[in-house]
């Protein structure tokens, strides 16, 4: 798992970039998780809720499951910092933060030029600036938009090979069937090794197969 | 760590019971976490915040962090079990569900005549009933309003001691200081050390002290 901090000084556009570098690198096939820096009290939950009236009636911690994603809300007594956070997603390829310019790795910085005189991070606490202006300083720039090539660049230099490539979900009749991650790498391996046979479909990246046995094949 | 599973068909009033429930042993100092079952999808978040917009993009988890809350919506290849989630909380006193009436221990059963016909669990089943309607089985009933004792009759048969029963919340200058767990209990035994040799005030549970240095005392 590598810790990337996505920094930036306030309305340099942060959520905006990461809205567009997470699904860049999730088509790449790693596992993503965000941890956000909120200084301030924030609220999730809807009023009315459940899980919100749980909270406030008292509990410490609720937490909600379902088979799609769970969520959790909890109190705690002091700030946690961000190596403890992030060692909930030990099992994920990467994580990347919206906000903790303190923690001492190498950062991507969202720079904009409307927003900012110069770029919060030293150059030698830089891991790439994502930027709209070109800056007379030494460190990887690339420009705000190109998501493409700040994917190809972290994926070529700073993360290894994404731990689970192959998966697959399934529906029959219309209803989603969770598999479990062993048996989504059969299916997958297995239909990416009949589909590859075919003529132009040497390497398969996304294959999309539906199925209807609804009717017999006409003889 | 204890689990009490809290289950009852469906508009029994599970949420609304565990409202009052939850206060009750709060007051008695135990901390709690509340896991739901979700057979459905649900959504906690808001469309449009930041963490919303992360979880849109594609990341498979987003956290966020202030210094008095975690939130994080995660998702899962399938429903994870009770036990596991629980796990999560094993620093806690008790862990209440709503839900999960297949889970294999004792239970709070939420019974309203008008609700249901009878109870779902077997009175085997049941840690005791909370009830509108005093029903002709073997089992502890409880009227479901009477949530002081049923929280007497947990304390007194299945809840440990509260791990944290002195805690001390602390404001200077009208900003709350965050303190560590140890920080609190050494404040608040000194202060409930003093309070107890004054008149009147031999079992101090609850102190408020409100202090004001603006001014020097008059000689």
């Amino acid at each position: 798992m590598k810790i990337i901090p996505v920094v930036g000084c306030k309305n340099c556009g942060k959520t905006t970039f990461l809205e567009k570098l997470i699904p860049e690198l999730k088509s790449r096939g790693f596992s993503i998780a965000v941890i956000k820096h909120d200084v301030h009290s924030f609220d999730i939950d809807h009023e009315g809720k459940d899980t919100y009236r749980l909270k406030q009636a008292g509990a410490d911690a609720v937490l909600i499951s379902s088979p799609q994603k769970i969520a959790m809300v909890k109190d705690v007594a002091e700030e946690l910092p961000l190596d403890k956070l992030a060692n909930k997603f030990s099992d994920f390829d990467l994580v990347l933060t919206e906000g903790y310019k303190k923690f001492p790795i190498p950062k991507i910085e969202v720079f904009r030029e409307a927003a900012g005189d110069e770029p919060l991070c030293k150059t030698g606490e830089l891991l790439l600036l994502a930027t709209d202006k070109k800056l007379d300083i030494k460190a990887e720039q690339f420009d705000i938009e190109d998501v493409k090539a700040i994917a190809d660049f972290l994926e070529t230099n700073h993360l290894k090979k994404p731990s689970k490539v192959i998966r697959a979900k399934l529906s029959v009749n219309g209803e989603k069937v969770p598999i479990k991650a062993f048996v989504q790498d059969f299916i997958a391996q297995g239909v990416a090794g009949m589909v590859s046979s075919l003529n132009g479909t040497e390497e398969p990246k996304k294959i999309s197969l539906e199925i209807d046995l609804s009717e017999k094949p006409k003889k």
